[in-house]
């Protein structure tokens, strides 16, 4: 037993010891004294307003660039409005990650209610916020690009052509998954243990995550994987094809965060501490 | 009370204590010592050189850019343009941090002077350093690049075609919101504690923000969000739209700034310190 | 002796003291302990889900890409497909580096196993649920993307028009080189002993190593640089041209991944400690 | 004197102690005792190897960029190009610091060399390796992709059509200036002091500052700042445009270094020691 990778160095400690960080108590469903507290009002102001950005700088950079593809070449590319949804996030987790933990996706809320690190109380009044927040930016976007918001398709998710709707609900489950998948690697408490600042740089994987599934699923999509980004621009835009389309950007991100979830807490997590429990016994005696 | 979110387990810890950081004085607004110091005018010369360096590297980048693309693709494209402005603040923010707080903005001295983090007489003196800078880059442009500056537009801003004045007035409102609050967060007394390394990562997330509103908002107005940035390519290119439309690049970033110095300091800090004291009264009575 | 570079400060020191970090002691190449240890195939499970994803999502970036150019400019660009290879590998290094390592390639677990860093056992075990993994990330692109899979090229690597085989091998034995010297740059004990975070900041140059290769490579062979990629695409994608190939894309980052193990060991490191006896004993005498 | 920017906290404590970090000595001129070391040739070694892949890299994107661009959109444009340089030498930065600082380029060992942080003797042996590293690395280039390297300008630097020789000279300083001042910040021992993990962040915008002054400039001369690769471009592609601008991709590089490394020695930090000491003897007295 003595030799064991490099890499694994840290789990193997860990194994011996059976631990040396602690890992948070699951968060009681309702927690009805949150809505006693200040900083639960706070954290769902920084919601709103982190949410509200983030749909102001995206829709308006996919309006602005569609204005300009008129046969030049000279807009942003749907290699800028990835960026623009990527780098968004990255800078948003990096302001609220402090004041609200950063969600700004009612799917990774959704993610970190499942794994019980958010209770229902916060998670519904998360949802709300990150909704309403994202409805004023869009309609923001609406008021200052006037003359081409409805032209250029109002930044609204629906699938292609070419697509079928089974295509669009597999592609958001998966993107949502790389999503929620490097939301709970970047958090998990046993990395904070091990790398004291974890909190300024793990919103930098975070935005590239959002970044990379853009890159893949803006032709099948336009890339939801965050029902407050789909429902805010369908309600702003209001077109009988996108609402047709809406459930989708609900159930592939929701599946989506609940497998991720999944696969963290029970393969990669606690999964492993259960097993490890027998293997370790077989292993010492 | 035993249960809190994982995320705000720090903020937890300090409303228990009221506070383990230290919440930095005031900074007095006439503050005449600081003439006398030689780091005051060290700063001032950074600021200015930063500035420099900043609107030489932006505005070729943009002259070079229309230069290139007569039908063919081989521009840097928006997107470069938009990389040009966010990537400069990330590596001049980075270099003079320790000098000067890397401000390069008057929108920014603007903010942090609302918040009393620099005394007027150094807001005063940073804001003429970037101006004065910002004229001598894009003059040093103007002089390399002279077959192409005047036909080329001279990066200056001005309310594109298919906008209102309020149109753009609202884009930079909102676009130096995003840039201001982005540079409180990551200053945050309260984040330097939990962080030692702050100084180092800051620069990252602040150079995003200015990066996104580019690709945002450069369809609209080519972006101000930067009082000295539109001053020096107004005054080198000189044309009487340009300076019709000025104006919106001086009010609308220092209300953008106003707001989100505002938002910070009431909402998410001062007001929840407060607001905090007598829901803590209540908690534990 | 007294005065030396700046840079060379720590290395000096290390001379001094005969090293004040832990050479981690060579791997055992039949390590069968690890058969009996949950970590082992959890990590093979780490690995598996990590290719997999990779693959999806930049093989639906190829292409969504190439479906979208035809004639205009509305595609991501193959900026935006080396972006899409430079980022996951950013992403999922970052994700899987504390469960697995963060391979994701057959070629760096070459390398690693060459430097016996890792056990034969592991790396074969690594490898083959690398290649796994790889098929269901395209096969996964193949079900979403059916009407356009297959008319644009499966995202399968082979050898462009106007290069030779020679050319393309050579092109990915340098190309693995700078991955993998980048992989065991990032990942040095030296640099480990020297800062303590190193896990969390090494994945950025690693995927910019990818992201780079990508770039100067996409027009010879669109870059394999990793077995898994290239054997996954050509299972799925199934054409003679690409299976005739397909030996170029093991050969080449096999043999990149050689030498860039052997230069990392031999001359940047053993190769110093070794000649630096002889040297420090003359300096002394 | 109680009341100080929140940003100078750190710059006044220092004055108070004149200095809480160990300012290195300067480095004698003729240190011939580095010939006797290992480590100097491991050092060369590092830098051959490093300017080697840096030109491979970003040469081969050159060219494989031009080749593709006949009317369609699909290289990876001026943009793809300025990432690769940049991109490069934050990941040979990265990898090469702990060995040889990470020069990868003379302009940077000149400033480096007039600062008196390297002796003459480590200078000319880094010069000498990094241009025959970099004559390698475009060999290489040419040999993988012949039919295209002569056709496609070989990716040396010449002044473009429509600027003069005094526009190409003043960009080149100006650009050299950028990168080296970046350079300065990033390895200043006060930063040092200040954040422990300097070695794994600097790279960072050490590589923006490369890709935004090409952003800038490959449209004037293709961008130099770093006389080895403008040299080996030359002397493998060997034509005689190419070498009549040969001197300006020395001289303005060099001049560029010098007024950076006296920029940063004699005002921001030297200068300021001195001129300290005789206001704080006012100030107190």
């Amino acid at each position: 037993m003595s030799k064991e990778v490099n890499e694994e160095g840290q789990t193997q400690t860990e194994e011996k010891q059976m631990k040396d960080y602690a890992e948070p108590p699951a968060v009681a469903l309702m927690e009805m004294g949150e809505l006693k507290r200040w900083s639960f009002y706070r954290a769902m102001i920084a919601e709103f307003v982190a949410t509200l950005l983030f749909l102001y700088v995206t829709i308006a950079t996919v309006i602005g660039h569609k204005k300009q593809t008129g046969g030049t070449c000279d807009g942003v590319g749907l290699l800028g409005i990835a960026w623009s949804f990527g780098g968004m996030i990255f800078i948003l987790v990096y302001c609220t990650a402090g004041i609200s933990g950063g969600h700004i996706n009612p799917a990774v809320t959704l993610g970190l209610l499942v794994a019980r690190k958010v209770s229902l109380v916060r998670a519904v009044g998360y949802m709300v916020s990150q909704c309403m927040g994202g409805v004023c930016g869009v309609a923001l976007v609406k008021a200052l690009m006037k003359n081409y918001y409805n032209g250029h398709g109002g930044g609204a998710n629906a699938v292609a052509a070419g697509y079928s709707k089974g295509n669009a609900l597999g592609a958001e489950i998966i993107g949502t998954f790389v999503l929620v998948y490097t939301v709970f690697s970047a958090t998990d408490p046993k990395r904070s243990a091990r790398d004291s600042h974890v909190p300024v740089l793990a919103p930098l994987p975070i935005g590239f995550a959002v970044f990379m599934v853009h890159l893949a699923t803006i032709p099948i999509t336009g890339t939801g994987i965050n029902p407050a980004r789909s429902f805010a621009a369908a309600l702003v835009y209001n077109s009988t094809k996108v609402w047709d389309d809406q459930w989708i950007f609900w159930v592939g991100p929701f599946l989506g965060a609940i497998v991720a979830a999944t696969y963290h807490q029970y393969i990669l997590r606690a999964g492993a501490a259960k097993a490890l429990g027998s293997f370790y016994a077989n292993h010492t005696k």
